[in-house]
C-alpha cells in the first residue's frame, strides 16, 4: 500500500567515486573491521540490494562485489539513488574525506532537487588560523550567512565533540572571545561546550532549523553523551526547528520530546539501515510518543549508494507496517493512513525547512 | 476473556467542569500544541471514546467535539468514569489548577469508592509563610497527620522539583531547619531536595505506601533526572510501599526494580493512553521482570474523563494480550491467567494500600 | 529447525548440593521474597522444569519442590546439566557462599568440557593480610599467571563494586601501591576504582579474554553503574576480547559497541531466564546491531541446576526464532540461517577464548 511513497531524505551525504573491494565495503557497512556482512545490514545489502545490481537476492557477499566493480561506481551509484524514490534531499555538505558527490549530483541522479545543510562545524574551522579571537564571532555570523544563503538547514556534531549536555543559554559573545582565543591556539578541530553553542544560536538566528547528531554513531563517539534527553534545555530555548537525527537507542527519549515541544522532530536515519530487516521495530517504538507530524525520513546515507535505497525501502515497510497493522487492527482508518504517510513522507519536512 | 475485568486505578486525579473547543482538547491531550489528532493518543480516542458518545469509531476530531458540547461536560464525565469499569479510586488531590472533581464525586460517577492520596509538596507548601523555619518539621509532620487521616496513601514529585536522584538517608532536623529558612525566604514552590526527602519519609513514618512520580512528564520535567534508578538507595531504606509511577521510558528499569526489591511495585500510567493501541507493548515490556503481583494499573487520568476510559480499555487489551497469548503458545495455564489477571486487576493495590 | 543446537556456556556457576524447599528455591528464583513463581522466570521453571522431572507441564510449585526433593539433589542436578545440551563450559569459579560443584563435576554432568574463568577480584582478596601495598602489584600479577594457568579468562565484577565508569587508563604502579596501602588497611572485600582497573588490566596482560558483569544484577548493584557504554573508554584501549555480560535492559548499548569495536562480545544470560518465554525478544533487540559474529550464550546459571536447561532452552528459541522467521520473511537464506546459528552456539565461544 505505500511501496511507492515518494520519500524527502532530510538527511544525507555524497557517495563515493571509486569501485571498492570487498575489504572496503565492508569497512563502509560497519565500523568494525569483522563481522559486516554476518549483521542485519550485510544481510539487507544481500536482500535488498542485490536485485538492483542484477543479482539473485541473498547473491554471497563476493558476487556481491565483483558485479558492483564490473557495473563501475557511476552505474552502481546512479541505479541505487534512481532505485530509492526520493522526492527531494537535503545533504550535509560539512564532511568529505574523499572526493564524494556534490548535492547538484546527488538531485541529478535521485531525480530530484537537493538542498544544502551547512555544517557549523566545518564552516567555524574554515576561520581558524585566519581570524582573531576577538573577530571570530562577526566572523562567523558573516560567513556562515553567506555559506547559508542557498542552505535550508544547518547541522551540529556537538555529540562527536562536547556531548550533548550543552548549557540551555546563548553565549556571551565575550565568554566566545575567551573560548574562541583558547581553541585558536591549538589544531583547528572544534571541540568547545562555549563555541559549540555560539555555532548552533549562530544557526538559530538565521531562522534555519537545526540538525543535531543524537545517539548512534560509530566507534569515536561517546554514546552516554548522545542522549537526546541532555538538549532539553537547549530545545525549550530555540525558537526554530530542532531536528533530532538518528536516535538509536534512545528514539523513544526522542519521541518524548517530539510530542511535548513543538519545534522537536526526530527521525530515525543511519539506524534504518543499521537495524536492516528490523528496522521496523525502531519506527513503531519511535511512533509510540512522536506524532506522525514530527516524525521525517532520512538516510544518513554516506559513501555507499547503497543506504539511499536501502534505508528508503526499509523506512517505507516499517512505515507500511505501522500503518496497515493499524488499519487491519482498526487503530485507525485507510485514508487516516493514508494522511498520515503522506505527512512523514514528505509534507513534515516541507514544512519544517520551508522547501 | 479479560474485557469485564474489574481494575483499581491506584492513580488518577479530578476531571474539568466545563465543555472544552478543539484547542483546548487538544491541549489536554498533548503537551505540544500541534499534532495530538496525529498521535496515538488521539487517533486512539477516535477510536476508543467516539462510541462512547454515540458516535461511530474513528469520527472525525471536530464532530467529536461538537458531540462532547451536545452532550454536555457533566454527561460526557458520567459517561466515561462509567464505561471504565473500575472496582476503586486512589485519587491525587494535590493538583488543581482550575476547578475539578472530588474523589467523592469520581467515586460516584466510577461506582465504586474513592480513596485520597495525599500530595507531600502541596501540604508543605500550605505552611508557606505560616510557619518558621524551626517549626516548620514538627508543623509539618502535625499537619501530614491530620491531612492523611482518611487517606491510603501519599505522592511526591521530586521529580518535577529536583529529579529523583535524592540521598537515601532520611535527613536530620537542624538540616531540615536550615533548608526550610531557605524556602521559607523565597517563593511557595517547594524545591529543595532536603526537604522534598524530609517530605517522602514523614509519609513514611505514617506507614503510608509513598508513590513517586518517575518518568513520562510533561515539558516541564528533566527527563534523565526522572530516571527510577536514580531511587534506588531510597529503597533500600524505606520501609513501605514505594509506588512507582508511569516509568515509561525507564519501564524496563522499573520492572527490576520491582523484582528485586520487596518493596517496590509499578504501573504503567500515563504512558498507557498517550502510546493508544500501541500500549500492548509498554505491558509486556514491563512484565519482562516486574513479578505479576507488583504491577499495578492506574490511569493517571487528569481533566479529560475520556483518560479514565482510554486507559483502562488499554491496559485491559494489554494484559491480555499478555496473559492469553501465554495461554495459546503453553507459557502458563488458563486458571494461571485468570489468577494472575486478578493480581494485577485488584489484589496488588489493595494488599499494597491495605484497602 | 534448531532445537538440538548444542551450546557452549561461556559464563556459568556451580549448583548447589543439597534439597531445597519452597521458600530455598523461590529465593534462588529471585531476589526478593514474594512473587517468584507469579513471575516469568517462576512460570517458565513450571512450564521448561517440570517435565525434565517427570512432572507434567505447569505442575504446581509445591509438587514441583516435592518431586525434586523425592529424587534428590544429585539426580536433579545430573538431569538438568544432562538436559541443557552444552558442548562446553566456562566456569567462573569466584562466588562460593556455600559448597558447590566444581567446574569438572559440572562438565561431567553436562556431557562436555569444562574450563575456568578466574574471578579477579577473589585472587587480589586472597592476598588481603599477606603481603604488603608496596609488593601487591608484583604479588598479583605472579598469583593471577599461576591460578591462570588452566584458565580461559577472567572476569570483573567492578560494576558491583564501584560500577563501570572506570578510567580508560592502565593505572601505574605507583598509584595502584598507594590505592592497595588504603585497602589492606580495611576489610578483605574489593572495592576501589583504580585496584579494580589494575586487576583488569594484569587479565589482559595474560592475553585472556575480560568478561565484565554488565547490567542485571541482584539487589546489590547501582544498576545506573552498569550501562556499558561506561566502559568504552576502557575498551578502546584493552587488546583482548571484551566479554559484556547480560546487559538488560542495556543490551541495545552492548549491541553497538559490539558492532562498533571488534574486540567486544555479548551475551544475554542471567536476563534469559529471567524473562522466561519473553526471552526471544530479548535476542532481537540484541541482534539489531551486534552482528552473528559478536553474541554468545551464557547462562550465569548458579546455585540451581534448572538455570542451566532452562537458559539453554529459551536462547535456542530466541535464536531460532530470529533466524527461522528471517527465512520465512526472506531476509535471508536457509543455509545462512544454519551458518549465523553455528557462529553464535558454538564457534564465536572457540574464537573468543581460543578454546
Amino acid at each position: 500500500m505505500f511501496e511507492q511513497l515518494s520519500l524527502i531524505d532530510h538527511h544525507c551525504h555524497g557517495v563515493v567515486r571509486r569501485d571498492l573491494s570487498l575489504t572496503a565495503l565492508e569497512s563502509h557497512l560497519t565500523e568494525a573491521a569483522v563481522g559486516s556482512f554476518a549483521s542485519r545490514i550485510g544481510l539487507a545489502v544481500r536482500r535488498w540490494c542485490a536485485p538492483v545490481l542484477d543479482l539473485p537476492a541473498h547473491a554471497p557477499a563476493e558476487d556481491y562485489v565483483d558485479r558492483r566493480t564490473a557495473l563501475g561506481f557511476d552505474e552502481v551509484n546512479a541505479r541505487f539513488l534512481g532505485a530509492a524514490g526520493l522526492h527531494a534531499l537535503c545533504v550535509d555538505t560539512g564532511y568529505t574525506p574523499e572526493p564524494i558527490l556534490s548535492p547538484a549530483e546527488l538531485g541529478a541522479l535521485a531525480g530530484g532537487p537537493a538542498y544544502e545543510i551547512v555544517r557549523l562545524e566545518e564552516v567555524a574551522e574554515s576561520l581558524h588560523g585566519a581570524v582573531t579571537a576577538g573577530g571570530f564571532p562577526d566572523a562567523f555570523r558573516s560567513l556562515l550567512d553567506t555559506r547559508c544563503t542557498a542552505a535550508v538547514g544547518v547541522k551540529s556534531i556537538a555529540a562527536y565533540r562536547v556531548g550533548l549536555g550543552l548549557a540551555a543559554e546563548r553565549p556571551a559573545d565575550t565568554e566566545v572571545v575567551t573560548a574562541a582565543a583558547h581553541w585558536l591556539a591549538g589544531p583547528a578541530r572544534l571541540a568547545d561546550p562555549v563555541l559549540q553553542r555560539f555555532l548552533i544560536w549562530c544557526g538559530a538566528d538565521l531562522g534555519l532549523p537545526v540538525q543535531f547528531h543524537v545517539g548512534l554513531g560509530d566507534a569515536d563517539v561517546d554514546m552516554r553523551s548522545c542522549d537526546p534527553l541532555l538538549l532539553t534545555g537547549l530545545i525549550r530555548n530555540l525558537r526554530v526547528p530542532v531536528m533530532l537525527l538518528h536516535n538509536y537507542p534512545f528514539h523513544r527519549e526522542a519521541g518524548y520530546l517530539a510530542q511535548v515541544f513543538d519545534n522537536v522532530y526526530v527521525d530515525v536515519g543511519l539506524a534504518t539501515h543499521n537495524l536492516g530487516d528490523r528496522a521496523t521495530v525502531l519506527v513503531e517504538e519511535t511512533l509510540e510518543l512522536a506524532p506522525f507530524t514530527k516524525l521525517l525520513f532520512s538516510s544518513d546515507a554516506f559513501g555507499l549508494p547503497e543506504f539511499y535505497h536501502l534505508s528508503a525501502v526499509l523506512f517505507r515497510r516499517g512505515l507500511a507496517s505501522v500503518l496497515g497493522s493499524g488499519v487491519s487492527e482498526g487503530s485507525w482508518t485507510a485514508a487516516d493512513a493514508d494522511r498520515l504517510a503522506e505527512l512523514v513522507a514528505v509534507e513534515n519536512a516541507t514544512r519544517a525547512y520551508g522547501l
